[in-house]
C-alpha cells in the first residue's frame, strides 16, 4: 500500500485507528477455545466487526510465536484473511526486528514477501545496515522504534547524547538512510508533550502511537501536538477494544469500543 | 542449562565454539533440495559432524521465518534434535527480540518454553521492562546486544552519553536489573580493543562474539582482551563452517573447519 492510499483511507473512514491483535488464549472468550484455531477465529470476528472503523490491524508477533507452529499458522491465516477480504486495510507486523544486513534482509522477506504485510516494526540499536534492507521494498513501510510507551523507555531512549536525547538522534540519523521516505516511527502516547519536538524533526512522517487508553495516553493531547496536514498518525488500541468483553458478545462490544474511538477521531478530523 | 554446566562443557571439549545455523536455501548443497525438509537435513548433518567440537549452536530465527511456517517447523525440528541427541549443547535462539513487558513475556515463553532454547538474544533499546521478563526464567540465559559487529554499530552504540559510550551505559544499567546474573552480552569481534573496557564493566559475564572469520575479527585478539577465568567467551562462526563446501562433502568440510577453530581454541586454553 502506498502512503497516499493510507491517507485516502483515513479520509474515507474518518478514522486513523489501528487495532492491535495481541491475542492471548487466557483472555479470549472461553467458547472459542473449543474451535480448531481459536486465535484466528477470534481475529476474524474482531476484524469483521471493526473493519469499517479502523484503517489498520497490527498483530504483535510475540503473541503468535508463543504458541509455536500453531501460532505462526494463526498469524498467516489472519494476514491472509485481511488481504483477501479487506485489501484497503494497512497491515502492520509488530515484530520489532533488527539484525546485521543480510539477516535483516531475511526478516524483510519474511514479513513483506512470505506473509505480505504492508509494514513491519523494527528496532534501531544496530543502525543503518540493520534497517536499510527493509527500506528497499517498494510500497512497504518500516516503522522504527523512536520513543516507546513503556517505563523502560527512559533507560536509554531519553539519555543525553551530545546535547540531545537519544531518540531525537535516532530520528535525525534515520532521515539520512537510503529510501528513508519508507520510514514511519513508533512514538508512545504517554508522552504527548514530546510530539512537538518530534514533529520538528519528522514533520511529514507517519507516527504509530501505542499507549492511548489502557496505558494512559490521551487521544486529544496526541492529536494536538502530533497531527500534521495528512493526519500523520495511526493510533493503536489493543486491549481496550479486543477484550471489551470476554463473553459471546465480544465482537459486538469490540465494535462499540472501536466506534467510540472512531467518533472521537472524526470529531478531531472534522471539528 | 546452568552457567556452570556450560563452563564444564568448555573444559571437557576444550572449545568455546558456537556454530551459527544461518541456513539459506540458496547456499546449501543442491542435492538436499530434493528432500522434504532441506533446512533440517542440512542442520542435522552439520550438527552430527561438529557436535564434539562445538559447545553451542545458534540458529538465527530470521533465516527460518523467511520460509514461513515451513521454516518455523525446520527450526522446531532442529532445536528438538539437539535437545534429544546432544543435551550438553548450549542452545541460542538468535532472535534479537524486545517489546513492552507483557509482550516480552510472550517472546520468553516462545523461546524458553515452547521451543526450549537455553538462551535468546534480545535488543536493549526499550530498556528494563523489555528485558526483565526474559531474566525471570531460571537456568535460562538472556544475551543482550551491547556492541555489535556490523557497520551500523557506530550509528548509535558508540555515541557519547554523558561522557561514556552508549553501549557502556547499556552494560552498566543492565547490571541493576532483577536477575541480571542471567545476562550475557553480544560483543562483536571486529572491535577487539573494546574488550578491555567491556571487561571492566562486566568481568564475569559470558560474551557471545560474532564476527570472527568471515567478518574479519581475530580469535587471538578477542581472547587476549576478552577472556576471563571461566573463559567467558562463546565465539560464533556461521558461514566459514556451514558453507565450507556446497558439495556432498559439506558436513565433512564443516567438521574440518570446526576442528581448525577448536584446535586454535585448545591452544589458547592450554598453551
Amino acid at each position: 500500500m502506498t502512503t497516499k492510499e493510507l491517507i485516502d483511507q483515513i479520509k474515507i473512514k474518518k478514522s486513523f485507528l489501528c487495532v492491535g491483535l495481541d491475542v492471548d488464549l487466557n483472555k479470549i472468550p472461553k467458547h472459542l477455545l473449543e474451535l480448531e484455531d481459536p486465535i484466528f477465529e477470534f481475529n476474524k470476528a474482531i476484524i469483521d466487526a471493526t473493519h469499517d472503523l479502523a484503517v489498520s490491524y497490527k498483530p504483535n508477533t510475540a503473541f503468535y510465536e508463543a504458541y509455536g507452529i500453531k501460532g505462526w499458522i494463526s498469524l498467516q491465516k489472519t494476514i491472509n484473511y485481511i488481504n483477501e477480504n479487506y485489501p484497503d486495510i494497512f497491515t502492520i507486523a509488530d515484530a520489532k526486528r533488527g539484525d546485521i544486513g543480510n539477516t535483516s534482509s531475511m526478516y524483510a522477506k519474511a514479513f513483506f514477501e512470505d506473509l505480505n504485510f504492508d509494514s513491519v516494526t523494527v528496532a534501531p540499536y544496530m543502525g543503518k545496515d540493520s534497517v536499510e534492507p527493509f527500506l528497499a521494498f517498494e510500497n512497504k513501510h518500516t516503522i522504527m522504534l523512536a520513543l516507546t510507551s513503556n517505563e523502560g523507555a527512559f533507560d536509554f531512549q531519553t539519555l543525553n547524547v551530545d546535547g540531545k536525547e537519544l531518540y531525537k538522534q535516532v530520528l535525525e540519523t534515520s532521515k539520512t538512510w537510503k529510501n528513508s521516505e519508507n520510514l514511519m516511527y513508533v512514538v508512545g502516547a504517554t508522552k504527548a508533550e514530546y510530539f512537538t519536538e518530534i514533529r520538528k524533526i519528522v514533520p511529514d512522517s507517519f507516527l504509530l502511537v501505542p499507549g492511548v487508553g489502557a496505558q494512559g495516553g490521551s487521544l486529544q493531547e496526541v492529536c494536538k501536538y502530533g497531527m500534521n496536514a495528512n493526519v500523520g498518525l495511526l493510533i493503536n488500541s489493543s486491549r481496550a477494544i479486543i477484550y471489551a468483553s470476554n463473553g459471546t458478545d465480544f465482537a459486538e462490544k469490540a465494535k462499540e469500543e472501536a466506534l467510540k474511538m472512531q467518533e472521537e477521531m472524526e470529531g478531531i478530523l472534522t471539528p
